[in-house]
């Protein structure tokens, strides 16, 4: 392997998330650096930011709640943005849960300002430049809140390890945010509520 | 009661949609006249049509996938905008998958024009001269795509019966959509996959 192609490591500090701008081709790995942290996941085409990878879709498409290794992960146009190529964890995620924002704090007892996922998209959206007029539904990687046979939802710690990857290759350009869940009032990042990092490696284009 | 408070009755005729505008305090009732149809329902504020009724939140705030009666239905900014006051169905309903689009239709073979729920919302707004960006992900009353203890998503004919009501209160001024689903090719809107009418009653204000 040859310099050029070495990946760049990038930290995605806890409580907070970042953009990354990727070309069709280019593999981006998401790694659970303690495991037991929670990234909210999206990905926006470079050439028209209001496509944007959508759950409600990628059930449809996939007849299926979660993506597995092989899966095309479809936007709000129906078109494959990125496909997920490795899933080193038990593949236990969610997409089903909205993004935590302010909101959510307030209704589970915050009072004054509390990171957000919501926050943290239109954060690092703005780090690089860019702006989406709505919060999409998020792929919530690694979140364990599993939909029962009755319907109901647990909120439940990860499953994962330290060292889990999750790796998605661009199928056209676009743009992926990944923010470290920064929720520490429910367990699902670990039973001492304490947010950690994550890190992303991307590939060489 | 007085002639004032007799409920306005509407048809949403086969493959449609239709708009209708509710101030707070107002019951919309929609009928499965022939109990076999599905009906996409999106519901936004009128004094802001940005804000709109967002499964993922609904997910998060009930911790179900599917809401009961007495349960209310919020936004995307977490404010309830509707309650469910009264489901005289079995209560099989889907929240996770995207409306029918275009798109979808050329996915399942469909060469021209087919009619779609997500159309069907946009010209439903238009003949009120209202407009929205996007197509949130609708409430879909009556659809029966179970999600099975695996995450695999069934699809499969409606168990309501003819005559059978879902009843919404609006709890603020909002502007509810409903499609009489035109999916033809797969099974949802029963075995014989012929759309059907819904009728929709609302009450005087």
């Amino acid at each position: 392997m040859h310099d050029h192609a070495i990946p760049q490591r990038h930290q995605v500090p806890p409580r907070q998330g970042r953009a990354f701008r990727l070309k069709a081709g280019q593999v981006m790995t998401v790694i659970n650096t303690h495991g037991t942290q929670v990234g909210d996941f999206w990905a926006f085409a470079a050439d028209d930011l209001s496509e944007h990878l959508s759950m409600a879709h990628l059930h449809t498409d996939l007849s299926r709640l979660n993506p597995r290794p092989g899966d095309r992960l479809v936007s709000n146009h129906r078109r494959p943005l990125l496909e997920l190529v490795e899933d080193t964890s038990p593949g236990v995620h969610d997409t089903v849960i909205a993004a935590c924002d302010a909101v959510r704090y307030a209704q589970l007892g915050v009072t004054g300002h509390h990171d957000s996922c919501a926050e943290n998209l239109h954060l690092a959206l703005g780090a690089i430049g860019l702006a989406v007029a709505g919060t999409p539904a998020p792929f919530n990687l690694w979140m364990n809140t599993p939909v029962r046979a009755d319907g109901t939802i647990d909120w439940l710690p990860t499953v994962s390890r330290a060292g889990d990857v999750l790796r998605f290759r661009a199928l056209v350009d676009c743009v992926a945010v990944l923010s470290a869940c920064p929720q520490d009032i429910t367990p699902i990042n670990g039973r001492d509520v304490s947010p950690t990092e994550l890190h992303v490696e991307v590939s060489a284009p």
